[in-house]
């Protein structure tokens, strides 16, 4: 078979400059994290792929990449003649399925609350395009076993400032936390008029709102097979408040008494954030906002970067899928920052590596006729450089040294030494 | 379908400690590295199926993990009914192949020589045992475009110095670099009379020495039908010599002049390593080394724990591996370091993540009848702790709250504020 020089479709070979910003951008982000107490932990990256197609993802489900079974297994899996059955694993298409894996399988060893920071690559076999891979590293954060608002607190206002650090040279620090509930999601589309088992469509189509419109998702709706009255009652609800919808007049207007208690806690969240972040992040109530992955079970967030209407994070409340694992339900919230968004936006703004680490090293060049112990001199002079902590290499000598010396300096030194032969 | 906790057979969850440790020891290898003037780059954890089939990677191509095809693709395959198409890329076994990979893409946009650094995760689907994981990490150094010894002399300069810096402060600091070349071991098995094409299958089983010993290395090249007068004078080849075997001495015993070339070289990769590492470390001419890979060209080599006789780095030179991707010979040296033998070894050793890192945090536990003020007083004075540059968390408090402060304590709180209803 050829060769193929390419890396495998939707997929990043990432250059050195590329790694000196990803790096020093990861090692900020997990820095901040470690200040909220959250503890790093790290799961393999390949799944059961059982756990993986549960309806906990979502379409993250429909893009999976399998991976095939081997030797007897495969064989007799292949002989039975069913394709499901060809695979046994499958890799991670987000982090927090393998969390709730991970902590159903360790709880008992860790504190409670638990505060986990996870950081790694993730894989979806979507269609790749300008900022979309098909490999991508996710940073979450997760509080696990709290089932109070602090939770969803600490979670923002850590996500807020990892976020204000990383992005504030670039001038990026005006962005916007959306904030929902799931429940207040249900309770107005059942207000409109929805039946609870279409409540899950109706949602899918509200999610394209930025894309579409309002008069798209109506069309939408009504191409759904809802009622004119029910879909425009339901957008009365949205068009009444605006993007400021207070959280409390909105649940007030959808369901009285009913979302009070909701309303109350999604108030203190929005409150205590604003007063914990930068002054140049806006906490907002969204009640459009969604967020596709069917665990969520209460607060939802999402942050978006002013002007480019990007998503760059997005988490929430999902107290059902950790007991899914275990049988018994454990309370658990959690924030993800879209890491190659935020590499992207930096790229974008002219932040790159070569900007953000100078190496100061020293190259030294030797002639191909230096002798043994010419060599040997290069060689320790490089070694006591770097034992005075200063970074060194020791090179053959290029024929045309200039091009060679031009080359170096792209890559980060700044010092050549030169050794002939005596 | 059920909800397995276990993670995949053969792969671990890894705990805060240990994520501790891991992260700061791969900190130091990084670091080390980069004072070596290696510079990090990353590649996919996927490649394609035909670049990992090429008979590179020796045995390790019968452990892939391969991923099987989407969509209409994965149809046609599952009813041409032949199995090999079922899957088009597989999980990366070795850093090598895909290096080799992303230098024949990348090579105009780098320097030459170029010094890479890779660290991430590869993947075996091997029988698991201790010590033995199917994904684990691998940390690669390669210097590509130098066809000098001093690619080698470096390599083994900078891998001694990341060794000694990682194992020193677990009194580790002792081991051995083998050294040896494969342009030696056809040679020897030339001299004693094995045909070409069966030299590859000799040095399978003489990489079986420190297992089966040279009686059983006899044995099997008898059963593999080798005659007993070409299976004596090749293992006497080895027993004249022994452990400390002068490689000019050695080379001259199995070839004369022919091989007077090899060995001027592989002598001066000896001594300059010897004189650039630590006293600690052992660089030994080994003329049984085989390095399994059938990649290598030149010299080859592997380091030791003194005492352990496990393995915990190996690599050599592949110079005609990147031409079968950019159809032109690259020459290419590299040195890797098994990562997670490390961590066994450091572990055994007793240096524990908790060791390598005080967090020194604040723990806020607020009573469940605090109210919005006092709530918001505790994330706030959180907030202040970590602006100056301290590690806090807000919890709630819990009824034993006994238990809890251990627990915290254990993961590395160190301070508490309890903050109650007026």
């Amino acid at each position: 078979m050829a060769f193929s020089k390419k890396p495998v479709k939707g997929m990043t070979d990432f250059m050195p400059a590329d790694m000196v910003l990803r790096e020093s951008v990861l090692a900020q982000i997990k820095q901040t994290y470690a200040s909220y107490g959250f503890a790093q932990i790290e799961t393999p990256m390949m799944e059961h792929i059982e756990n993986l197609t549960s309806k906990q993802g979502g379409d993250n489900e429909k893009l999976i990449f399998k991976v095939q079974k081997r030797g007897a297994a495969l064989a007799r899996a292949l002989e039975s003649g069913k394709p499901d059955e060809l695979v046994d694993n499958g890799l991670r298409y987000d982090l927090t399925v393998p969390l709730a894996r991970f902590y159903a399988n360790n709880k008992e060893a860790l504190p409670n609350p638990f505060r986990a920071l996870q950081v790694g690559p993730v894989w979806r076999a979507d269609q790749p395009a300008k900022g979309r891979f098909r490999q991508f590293v996710q940073c979450d954060i997760d509080v696990l076993g709290d089932s109070t608002n602090l939770a969803e607190i600490e979670l923002i206002a850590a996500t807020c400032t990892a976020l204000s650090r990383v992005l504030g040279p670039a001038g990026l620090n005006a962005f916007t936390v959306h904030v929902n509930d799931r429940r207040i999601l249900m309770a107005a589309a059942l207000q409109a008029g929805f039946a609870e088992e279409d409540v899950a469509g109706v949602l899918v189509t509200l999610d394209k709102l930025d894309k579409i419109g309002m008069d798209g998702v109506r069309e939408e709706l009504l191409a759904n097979g809802a009622a004119a009255q029910t879909a425009d009652a339901y957008l009365a609800l949205f068009r009444q408040e605006g993007d400021g919808a207070s959280c409390r007049a909105f649940c007030e207007a959808v369901d009285g008494a009913g979302l009070a208690e909701v309303a109350a806690n999604l108030d203190e969240i929005l409150r205590a954030a604003a007063a914990l972040t930068d002054n140049a992040v806006s906490i907002v109530f969204d009640p459009t906002l969604v967020r596709g992955m069917g665990y969520y079970t209460g607060p939802i967030f999402e942050v978006t970067i002013d002007g480019f209407g990007v998503s760059i994070a997005g988490g929430g409340r999902y107290d059902q899928m950790i007991g899914k694992f275990s049988g018994e339900d454990v309370c658990a919230c959690g924030f993800s920052i879209g890491f190659e968004r935020i590499i992207a936006l930096l790229a974008d703004a002219g932040v790159t590596g070569s900007d953000a680490a100078v190496r100061d090293a020293t190259a030294f060049l030797v002639d191909a006729k230096a002798d043994g112990t010419r060599r040997m001199e290069a060689l320790e002079a490089a070694q006591r450089l770097r034992a005075a902590g200063r970074d060194a290499a020791v090179f053959p000598m290029r024929k045309n040294m200039k091009r060679q010396i031009a080359a170096l300096e792209e890559a980060g030194f700044t010092a050549f030494e030169k050794i002939y032969a005596d």
